[in-house]
């Protein structure tokens, strides 16, 4: 690792903008001490030791007006988050103290720091490998606790570790075949050519399992989109309350009442579904507000991961869902959850007619029935989600390491590639010389993983995705 | 001041919830240290000295699952916010990490705090007066330079200096008052009558200026609300978004699409106007939902502090403009704005009589011209709603104290009251024992907005207004 010198020091808001008690202002770089030296009222910080705080005042050098009263805490390079000199300013917890504090930062010679950059800085200076670096921005964004022990496994080198490992087993992989080269010309029987193709299998083995692990890794970084869709007054935003158990879309008793899309999240089980309301579906808007929405909700509805079709029990029959449904994913992979609302106001026989099993996207289906106005029912459409995901094979091993990075599984797809080129070329009995080509770029892509291996580019495409601040 | 000793320790997200690069957790009371490092990495955090940071990570004693990777920032009594032991815990600001760490630190005997209670441990344990501990809560609040500059300069001591100073004065009219009543007796003319009326004079001035401050006080620290009402399809949607640059509103070219009330706010030379759109005012709404969001805007209009009359230059005269403000503003004491809109679809016979001033809320006014869609006579506009702020006399004089808060201002009045009655009496020749008690009704007022006589009840209404975490 090439140990990096940056001779500019960046600052940036570390906290959530907004009104809270306190804010955090980072700064990181060379002249960190100096520059906030330049503005506090504390004159000798520049000759504190490092992992100390201090209370003073900020002030802008130019009017002499105070900026705020705060605590200044410092950090020595290398004993520091990004390996620099490191100086966090805790203010008060309001963004107009913030601007001014940071404008007068940037005056005294700070730069703003992009996005991601102090923890670019800490993977360039070797603090963490650049699986770990991702793993911060995953940690911030984890939100259950499936993601957030996905995350913390891996910003503490979990993921980095089993890659380590994967790649020793492909070091020794590639010995092996040099001792094969070696002794392939004397044409003598090569007594370990089983164990050759035993440790390519498992090596094969593992990256597969990575990959698989990917899917539900996806799942528990991103949840599960689920468009809730069906017509005007099913009660859609009133199941969507029921479900986010507040009131955030306006509910009427007048039909295409909801026009913009609400977007909300509820955490099952460790697994986040997104849920998003959509316009009643009516084949004659009734103005183009309305007809916009439609449109709109078809899109949704493509996007989606799941369809909620959600019906009124009294006033569909089971053809008319069926019908409804295949037309909305028509030509779409979607598995759809059908859900009969108004439970309480249905007659027993439309109760009965929805007791049986519905044709739906392929499968045939028993209806969830419930009152989303009552808020019965309600369980069983949260068993019928998580069901939705078990079906799918997305179930978590509490100790398995979880792919959740789409560009660590781009990667990881290369490897496999690469080493199923290496099988080939054993079976194919093709020279050593190809196999270990191959096996090279196997590394490679395992290394791009952890950063052993990166570009500028690369590096800008994952901070870039930070906030900044981080 | 009593020193208050508590022996339980509060706990508090401290930063602003949502998600950042991090978050801080500040503890407060005799356990603050304990109760963190018995969850923390580095167990002889109890062995720190104050003012020192401690990189460590933070475990669930219960399950062993590791919380998070931290710093700890360590302050000891009395050399802290509190005056007590402190902790801050910069985790990562995830909410979920968040709310794990604090869910174990609770378990381990810290207590939730209440609103305000690091400001009210402050307060009680004298580290602050009580303009101060407000004035933590109007800093945080603060979004515009003065509203920035007069609570930092009360946070400061500004303003309780002055009311120290204004009690130094009452206590010497006091012993001016007493001199007379030694001297009363024995019928002797006496000198310093000249003196004792000018000093009253004085005091009362101050008190009167602080109060006065207070309607510009109440202006910086709240804002302006002025509501924006017209008739559907004036462009109050295209308006708003022009003046706050963004696109919030759903523009369309339907009328009567805006139904729920918007709010957003804009800082103009460091007055905050509030603006609130509304829904068109149309006497035969279409729908239900409309029908209720017309009944929101003439209320909405009540409780406005400016009334900003938007109307489609080309579709009304001003007969109507006149009317319908007169309508809309009945019986209230509100200013008016009328702004003609869609400047660049007018004729020049319809801008012309618009150049002529409309009688609105009892004042000769010439509306603004404008088109919002095309962003022009927006300068104008803003220079329009600043004239209706000098014009009601609220101007900043930069050095004065202003009285922000309305606690402050009651007590001020009454302080007022009381020195009214000192006057009175004196005038009246009435016996010094009558003018002394009226006179320490006044020093009590005062004493009240620094917190030098509080009771429970005081304290409780003050720091509920605060934040949890402040």
């Amino acid at each position: 690792m090439v140990q990096t010198i940056f001779s500019d020091t960046i600052v940036a808001l570390s906290t959530p903008p907004g009104a809270g008690a306190l804010a955090v202002i980072r700064l990181s770089g060379p002249d960190a001490v100096a520059i906030t030296a330049g503005i506090f009222s504390k004159k000798k910080l520049a000759e504190q030791p490092g992992h100390t705080l201090h209370y003073g005042t900020l002030r802008d050098p130019n009017s002499e007006a105070i900026l705020d009263e705060v605590v200044v805490a410092l950090y020595r390079a290398p004993r520091s988050f990004t390996r620099e000199d490191v100086v966090e300013i805790s203010c008060h917890g309001s963004d107009y103290v913030v601007r001014q504090v940071l404008a007068v930062l940037l005056r005294q010679g700070a730069r703003l720091a992009e996005a991601g950059e102090f923890t670019k800085r800490a993977f360039l200076h070797g603090a963490m490998d650049l699986a770990q670096a991702e793993a911060v921005a995953d940690l911030i964004a984890a939100d259950s606790a499936l993601s957030h022990r996905v995350a913390l496994n891996q910003l503490r080198g979990g993921f980095s570790q089993e890659l380590r490992e994967l790649r020793a087993r492909l070091v020794q992989f590639a010995s092996l075949l040099e001792l094969e080269l070696d002794f392939g010309e004397e044409d003598v029987e090569f007594a370990d050519r089983s164990g050759l193709a035993r440790l390519l299998d498992e090596v094969r083995g593992v990256v597969a399992d990575l990959l698989r692990s990917f899917e539900l890794g996806n799942v528990i970084k991103n949840g599960i989109t689920t468009v809730i869709a069906g017509r005007p007054n099913a009660g859609k935003s009133t199941l969507l309350n029921a479900l986010l158990r507040e009131e955030r879309a306006i509910v009427s008793a007048i039909p295409g009442t909801t026009r913009d899309f609400i977007e909300d999240e509820v955490s099952l089980d460790g697994i986040r579904f997104r849920f998003v309301d959509t316009a009643g579906l009516r084949d004659n808007p009734a103005d183009e507000v309305e007809a916009i929405g439609v449109q709109r909700t078809r899109q949704r509805v493509q996007q989606a991961a799941l369809l909620l079709y959600l019906f009124d029990l009294a006033e569909m029959s089971p053809a008319e869902v069926q019908a409804e449904v295949a037309e909305l994913t028509a030509g779409l992979q979607l598995p759809v959850l059908a859900v009969g609302n108004k439970r309480d106001r249905a007659s027993a026989s439309q109760l009965a007619a929805f007791g049986q099993p519905l044709a739906l996207s392929g499968t045939l289906q028993l209806p969830v029935l419930l009152s989303a106005a009552r808020k019965e029912g309600l369980e069983e459409l949260q068993a019928a989600l998580l069901g939705q995901v078990r079906g799918a094979g997305l179930e978590a091993n509490a100790s398995a390491t979880i792919v959740t990075n789409v560009r660590h599984a781009r990667a990881l797809e290369a490897a496999a590639g690469y080493l199923a080129a290496v099988q080939q070329g054993l079976d194919l009995g093709l020279g050593t010389e190809l196999l270990a080509a191959d096996l090279r770029h196997a590394l490679a892509a395992l290394g791009e993983i952890t950063g052993e291996i990166s570009t500028d580019d690369l590096l800008t495409s994952i901070f870039t995705q930070f906030c900044i601040g981080k």
